[in-house]
């Protein structure tokens, strides 16, 4: 209050200074007295934010705003096309073949992307995966990739249309310029608590996807402990969330909500995570991974119009077919994709206290430790090494004997091993012999 | 989500990498999650604010939490405690009588504070008053006093001491030692559409009120169209907050719930409104204003713990006593009390379309129509006219025929008059001959 308080209040009766079409100030109280934002105002705000008209405090009061006080499906959708219309956009139309699409919500582990994109090219169908670096417990793909000698992750756009036309697969860097808004955003939402509003998740994931302009996306929506939705409800909205903007986009999208409480496959770290890729092309790999590269491709090969039996799919792993196309996008990235994969200098053993059955092995816990042993950073501008990270010798419902190992912890810097061991502790239990475990099924649930 | 976003999940798995005891990202999360902020907490977030640390973007998305999700009593106070510990406190301890402060939350015409102080003095205690501009359609303090010849408002601390010695009352300028914090988190409410949040409201006039130093304070807390607040709920619900805010400090606190849905008096302009002190300080002037003014001295001079009977302090007025105290007052600080009051060059009236009753006179829409003729200003480095405003012939209730005068507007710059009487459009109207209007009591409640 006081005279101020009362000019703020009154600052309606005065004419407008500025040219802009709206007020921020007026655009963030509408949404935090639960009011509906209008096309325009939602126009205004986030290309005057990207101008640097509306300023930092006042997109931070209006994400707060947002984030407790919702936006519905309209808004949503007009959020993301205002993102999408802050930068450029990727055409894909000229490909002689249809294009799909995945993307995960992130977990620990989670290589999928790896096997994925050269599978799905062996049946016709392109697959331009921009993606980024990791931050956290997580992995990224590009870090990855990286940890195969010569690999280089930036592309040029043409460079990449090229490697589409006869590759079928790209796993690439995205360009800087595919939705600036949503960068800057980021930005803001990360110091300022507002990461965890599902509208602004879901917009800042769907801006990116379709600015892509892919014709498929599948969505890989991670929940439980290594993943951002701990719960199945919270996931399942945000899931529904994205489907709906594709949807609205043109997208053909279909969700899956896939379990992340323990980590997915038998690794997690950059090399580690590519030798188990290679485990998966050469017909092998750990079961989890496996069915569920094959359920992503069934998905994206379906929505690329298409379509072909799982049966069949499989069978590309098995055969070779894959593998040859996983060595055909290596090349053409300038990677080598026969020389040996880095190795971490240092290892140490994480081996059972008893003998019974491995009741849990929690996937938040095995991220940070791999992400302490050096396998991911802090920082954006941290380095990774290439070879650290943790092997997983038994999963949740495996019986195992005293003195048996249950993770080997990859380093280059072994002063990093306590703080490892320590992010693990809690992260697993040995259960009385004969105890049953029941552990979730991989796919929770699928969204279209 | 993506991996940014996990990486903001589990930031906390990461070591502290600052000196600071708390991160503005936990903090904010907390209040958003509905928690309770602790006291070290609040502590931290407003010390690190006013040095810089906590970020302006970071701070907007807190008060954007706390206006939606609240503070309670302990953590309102605490906020309160933090801000006036951002700066110097007061002391009035080494005068010889004990002092007493009104504060209002600003309405139209509301000149109270001008006749207030040196009434009080009379009665043997010191008026310690530290005023602010206006900005907005409420007049400010300082702006109807600087319109006397000569008088200034900036006074160190050490003459300020000495008049309240000498003469008992002082209104000057409020030093930018108190609160610093406060004047900062304002600027930022004010473009982040977070003024409306009754804690930050509540917590922003005390901590200045209570560093100032006061024994006791008496709330004017307005209510209707040209305060505020516009509803009696939301206007207790603030007075109650100050309340306790203030007795949890220990400084004696009473708030009035005064209407302010017609304006106060019959002048709402600088001059104008010295003239119309004049009259009550000669024992005339408006009723309306001479019954606050009463009530407002009765209750802070019981709140100094010198009661005196409302007739004596009304006789105050009559017998000349108060109107000396102003004069001592105005001299003091070298303003000349016989001077003439500035005239603005030009005026128009508003006549009455017809014979009837005057059914209402809107408080904000002559507010506007003040501030638009030049009495007030839209941004604090505008100049103000002395002369400008609005004059009011007839209130609420008075019977009126056609083609009399009900308002004359004055200003220097007649250019002004088409959107002063543009603001006045529906703020008034005559109703049938004999309509019996209802105006609601000027003092609605009374919190202690």
């Amino acid at each position: 209050m006081s005279t101020q308080d009362i000019a703020a209040g009154a600052s309606g009766a005065q004419p407008d200074r500025t040219a802009e079409s709206f007020d921020a100030v007026d655009v963030i109280r509408t949404k935090r007295d639960k009011g509906r934002l209008s096309p325009e105002q939602i126009d205004w705000v986030v290309d005057a934010y990207t101008r640097g008209v509306v300023a930092e405090e006042q997109m931070a009061a209006l994400n707060m705003a947002i984030l407790l006080n919702g936006m519905d499906r309209a808004e949503i959708s007009r959020w993301t096309a205002a993102m999408i219309a802050s930068g450029e956009r990727m055409d894909f139309s000229a490909l002689s073949r249809p294009t799909a699409d995945k993307h995960s919500t992130g977990g620990v582990g989670d290589k999928i992307t790896l096997p994925l994109a050269p599978l799905v090219a062996v049946f016709g169908v392109a697959v331009p995966q921009l993606s980024g670096r990791g931050l956290g417990h997580t992995g990224g793909t590009l870090d990855k990739l990286e940890s195969i000698p010569g690999w280089r992750a930036a592309l040029t756009n043409e460079q990449m249309m090229d490697q589409l036309e006869d590759v079928g697969a790209v796993i690439c860097q995205a360009g800087s310029g595919l939705a600036p808004a949503d960068r800057k955003l980021y930005a803001l939402r990360d110091v300022t608590a507002t990461v965890e509003a599902i509208p602004l998740i879901a917009s800042s994931i769907m801006s990116k996807k379709i600015a892509e302009g892919t014709g498929a996306l599948v969505l890989d929506v991670k929940v439980g402990s290594g993943a951002f939705m701990k719960d199945l409800g919270q996931a399942r909205e945000l899931a529904r969330t994205m489907v709906d903007l594709g949807t609205d986009a043109g997208v053909r999208t279909v969700a899956l909500l896939t379990d992340m409480s323990t980590p997915l496959g038998l690794t997690a770290g950059n090399a580690l995570e590519v030798r188990e890729t290679l485990e998966v092309l050469s017909g092998g790999g750990p079961r989890d991974v496996v069915d569920l590269t094959v359920a992503l491709a069934v998905e994206m090969l379906a929505g690329a119009g298409k379509p072909v039996p799982e049966d069949e799919v499989r069978s590309a792993l098995a055969d070779g077919r894959a593998m040859d196309t996983w060595r055909a996008m290596i090349r053409a990235q300038d990677g080598d994709a026969d020389a040996p994969l880095p190795v971490a200098r240092e290892n140490e053993h994480v081996v059972a206290d008893r003998d019974g059955v491995l009741s849990h092995l929690d996937a938040f816990g095995v991220g940070v430790a791999a992400w302490r042993l050096g396998a991911g950073r802090a920082r954006k501008e941290d380095p990774v090494q290439a070879g650290a990270g943790v092997e997983i010798h038994a999963k949740p419902g495996d019986v195992v004997t005293k003195g048996q190992r249950l993770l080997t912890l990859h380093t280059d810097t072994p002063e990093r091993f306590d703080r490892a061991v320590e992010a693990l502790e809690g992260a697993w239990a040995v259960a009385e012999p004969g105890t049953v475990v029941e552990t979730p099924a991989l796919i929770l649930d699928r969204l279209s």
